[in-house]
């Protein structure tokens, strides 16, 4: 018998949340890499929002995932054979390899890239991947950071949240707030990665808290919810305050029915910009802050989580986790095959 | 008797437009200048949007207009009477003079800036005013402008978008589309002021629209409304478009149930950015954009109009005439004493 391999693909599209009607477990023969093509067995997958956003059936910066095909997601493997002078066997590569136990990686639209030898996967996945670097460059790039600046983040005990307000620390920032859901995220905040203040929005009012601790004013905020609490911040800003849209995580599931926003006349009143961003347009210089964030990393001045699921089939359940804010930081499903 | 003046005060807080409780006619003594100061005999108001705002009692950019005090304006008078060396008396001044028929400038706090002869009082408060400068500055520093933009503008038959549609094209905007209320606003920007595209939000359907004249989305959107025609617009952007927030005219009179934004997600994957500002800011800066727009006036390049409402009495019903739509152009108070 052919080998097999198995696979998550979009059977309907969610109104909602994630559920059972969503996705479907197949298997399937494995893949076999034709010329400069190679086969890698998927490790980790990286648990994203954004995930979430090419279910649905909407313009957006990709095209969505197709209906019964396996659904989009980075990840890291190793490769297992190889037609490609890219890849060789035994490497460690990080690529869209998809909710899958095998992927097949080309040197063309389907490319991966080599992980260096001695960086843990999940580390690859998480500081030094696309949330470690979504966290640095939203940071510094979009919102010019200025010493001195009251920061406040949202999602802060997520994969990019918690980055966003570390680093803000290590470059001269004021002061580091961050909104997070639950007592247990926001000790973390403060014990162990030194933000300076914590508000718990499911239980503290976040526009008083928000008074009390930004005395004058939010000059940057990085906001990873949307929604009310984006609202809420909006309305106090401080002069030519900058906020940067990173993503929306109260949207994604209540398309039609997000809080609006109504405190907008701020970025007039208070000169101030608002800006959104892709990763994906700093895969050039990714380099330049990985390295930076293998320093902190390497020194303690970083410190970073990761929320491992175990098994390929319950990657619909993690990615679930992302928007009911039972993460403490960087979600991924080990497939330990 | 000694002589007297009329002025409009503040009587109570507006909750939606101003009516006839919201202000009050008075006649007072006439104001005596003391050492520095100089009497000007009021001859123009300048009704501008942000003077509703002031009526709040809400924090803005400006302490809200107090209770029983001349409700704030800015405006153009002859001096009358001087014991200032800045001001000699017949001399034209803008100033923020106030709902009133004498007001008293210095040479601090309240100063005022000599008009050169030759230039007609209302040309002074639109064009090479505060609104021509609003439009000048608002699309070109704050909103970037690139040769080949699509450029939309709504309130585009008043004061300030009127400018921005002609100087977009000046400048080599690819496309400019005007958003107005009724076929004859729609008319006069195509006609008169060579829009390219003009879209009548009252009878039109506008995000239909919108797709057909600005096919490859808009690259910059210079807003004056805010509210629901901001939030069809941003579904509308084009990659790394530009959203100018000058003002937000539908929410001035709805505060609290303004309609709020739902579409900012664009603001992501369009990687683009929303950034208000407040003329000003550019004090110190008109001279350079007054010198180009004088040329464009005066070669016909830049075409504007004057709304002009006669009699102090009439000024509370010219301010709610920005909020109705009444007017094409610069809306203005002759005060003919």
């Amino acid at each position: 018998m052919p080998p097999t391999s198995r696979q998550v693909v979009l059977a309907t599209r969610p109104s909602g949340m994630v559920d059972e009607e969503t996705t479907r477990l197949e298997t399937v023969p494995q893949p076999e890499p034709g010329p400069g093509e190679a086969l890698v067995r998927v490790q980790y997958l990286s648990i994203d929002p954004t995930i979430r956003t090419w279910m649905d059936d909407a313009p957006g910066y990709l095209p969505p995932i197709e209906i019964d095909a396996v659904v989009r997601s980075g990840g890291i493997g190793e490769v297992v054979a190889s037609n490609s002078d890219s890849y060789a066997v035994g490497d460690t590569v990080f690529g869209m390899l998809g909710w899958q136990e095998h992927a097949v990686v080309d040197e063309g639209g389907n490319t991966a890239q080599v992980i260096p030898d001695g960086v843990p996967p999940t580390e690859a996945l998480s500081v030094f991947g696309v949330t470690g670097m979504t966290a640095y460059f939203g940071l510094l790039d979009v919102g010019r950071l200025q010493p001195g600046d009251t920061v406040v983040v949202s999602g802060a005990a997520g994969a990019t949240g918690s980055v966003v307000g570390q680093v803000a620390r290590i470059k001269g920032a004021g002061r580091v707030v961050g909104i997070a859901g639950g007592p247990e995220k926001c000790a973390w905040l403060i014990d162990e990665l030194g933000f300076d203040g914590a508000i718990d929005y499911k239980n503290d009012d976040l526009g008083a808290r928000l008074r009390e601790l930004c005395g004058d004013g939010i000059d940057l905020y990085f906001d990873n919810v949307g929604g009310e609490i984006l609202d809420t911040c909006l309305a106090q800003l401080a002069m030519r305050a900058r906020v940067v849209c990173c993503g929306a995580i109260s949207a994604y599931n209540a398309r039609g029915e997000a809080h609006g926003l109504t405190n907008y006349f701020s970025l007039i009143t208070k000169r101030a910009r608002m800006e959104g961003f892709l990763i994906l347009d700093y895969l050039d210089r990714f380099p330049e802050a990985q390295m930076e964030m293998f320093g902190w990393v390497a020194d303690g001045q970083v410190r970073h989580a990761e929320h491992v699921v175990e098994g390929l089939e319950n990657a619909p359940d993690a990615l679930n986790l992302l928007f009911t804010g039972g993460n403490t930081g960087k979600v991924v499903v080990a497939l330990g095959s």
